[in-house]
């Protein structure tokens, strides 16, 4: 089944210890669409300005990615450019440019509309909730936000909340959210907000699952070498829609095959700058790994 | 079969954001030893001071803890008291008092030395290495260390680790000793000065093991209150060398399900002050949290 993610598409110079990259794609809904493209075909939803490269557009294309959501407008595309520490989990922004994204005002062509899956990634909650208005009857309906939002567009995410059934949010957007430092305390907190299960991302420590009841938690794949964080959280949430959107089966076993196939495009994007890692990723290396986390985490009950 | 564990015997004064308690037992020998005699019986080699409550002995006893190499001598205890902040994976020391420790020479019984398991929890690796000088043929050896010696006693460290198989360590003390941030590069390098194995315990976000090529990840059991992280590492540690030292299995298979027990034993630590969890913790309990460790981590492959 098909796919829709609407967020930002952008041009990103990435400083981390191992080194730099001078204007490379990226912006949440390129990480997204381009981790679910292994899966299903994605429609993607965004601007970009005419200096955006072409040939990147038609990379995405050829992933299988509709870019019939995409508006190519004169001037600028976002720009972002970000330095992260020895500790990865720190990063500093070095500067941030919306340039023509201050104009995105998201419009879903007719094909879009009646998409089962849809995935609004990291954009103001109130452009989130215009795309939901234009979407008909999805099946499941996915979220991120950012710290922005919660302190500064608290009415709008808190109304957006409550059309959202699965939040995928960091620890630390989970706290600042919730207003609780523990994360159960911080999930539950979530839940009562309106969505009925919330994905936590914590980069180096996996991903924990919360719905009703259940609990899951994932390890991140222990890797040797994280050459540049940028854009797993993205990634994770394109392999969790995608692998959904793909096999229908939102059961809670369906949801659980969903979170490692997310850790496991994640960990694949820390190998390389930006998007080059999946530039060259296989869907037979996918599940190679898939089979690694299964011996990474299983013990049996004795 | 049966274990012995070497190691500090204390009273704490504890401070967390739940509240505080004066003078309670503790100490990584303490913990270890009533974490594993939920599965095997324990021989104890420590010291305590003439004011160490009788009845907390006598506890330790009725727990099938041996105490015949528990010297009782005149004078106080060894004192600590810590206080955790908010985020409790940080914690000052407030006072620290060696008293009575400062005269310790591990001098194990007769009856010690054919043991099969043996756990030298921290101490001067100087110590640790007495012990293991009177041990004849153990099966397994397990270790743990912290900053102070990796900072001031390095030699007879490296030449303790030269002697232990199995060595575990928070994930600070594995970057210290690595001088490795990532934690798969630190175990690589811990492994190559002479442990065959090393479990690095994370705190809230549980534990990773290495061996040859196999890693293995479980999580910290999440939990809606964190009372007091005191003793969780060394009750992870006395869960793990308990089942062990129970099952006799230190098959690849068999490993993986004593670190799950240690994550078990040590989610239970920290659901109280002090021991006070453990005092009223049941074998029934136990398991069923197991079950629990299974639903929290399972997944199949599609």
């Amino acid at each position: 089944m098909s796919l829709v993610v609407v967020g930002s598409i952008a041009i990103d110079t990435l400083e981390t210890p191992q080194g730099r990259a001078n204007d490379v794609p990226g912006g949440a809904a390129s990480y997204f669409a381009v981790a679910a493209s292994f899966f299903t075909p994605v429609k993607m939803v965004g601007i970009v300005g005419s200096d955006f490269p072409r040939r990147e557009l038609d990379w995405f294309a050829s992933l299988g990615i509709d870019l019939a959501g995409v508006e190519v407008r004169a001037g600028k595309s976002l720009r972002w450019s970000g330095r992260y520490h020895e500790d990865m989990n720190v990063r500093d922004t070095l500067s941030f440019a919306a340039n023509v994204f201050d104009a995105f005002a998201p419009e879903l062509p007719e094909a879009y509309r009646d998409v089962p899956f849809v995935f609004l990634a990291n954009i103001a909650p109130s452009l989130q909730a215009r795309v939901l208005d234009q979407v008909r009857a999805p099946r499941l309906v996915g979220a991120d936000t950012m710290n922005l939002w919660i302190d500064t567009a608290r009415g709008e995410l808190d109304a957006l909340l409550r059309r959202v059934p699965l939040l995928m949010v960091n620890d630390e957007e989970a706290r600042l959210l919730s207003g609780e430092r523990n994360m159960v305390r911080a999930a539950r907190r979530i839940l009562a907000m309106g969505p009925e299960s919330v994905m936590i991302k914590r980069g180096e420590y996996g991903a924990l699952y919360f719905s009703g009841e259940t609990v899951f938690s994932v390890p991140a794949y222990p890797l040797e070498e994280v050459f540049d964080p940028t854009g797993a959280g993205d990634s994770f949430a394109g392999g969790v829609m995608g692998y959904l959107a793909r096999s229908g089966d939102v059961s809670p076993g369906g949801i659980r095959r969903a979170i490692v196939y997310g850790s496991v495009l994640a960990s694949f994007t820390v190998e390389a700058f930006g998007l080059d890692r999946l530039r060259r990723l296989t869907r037979g290396e996918i599940d190679q790994r898939y089979r690694q986390f299964v011996s990474l985490t299983s013990f049996d009950v004795p």
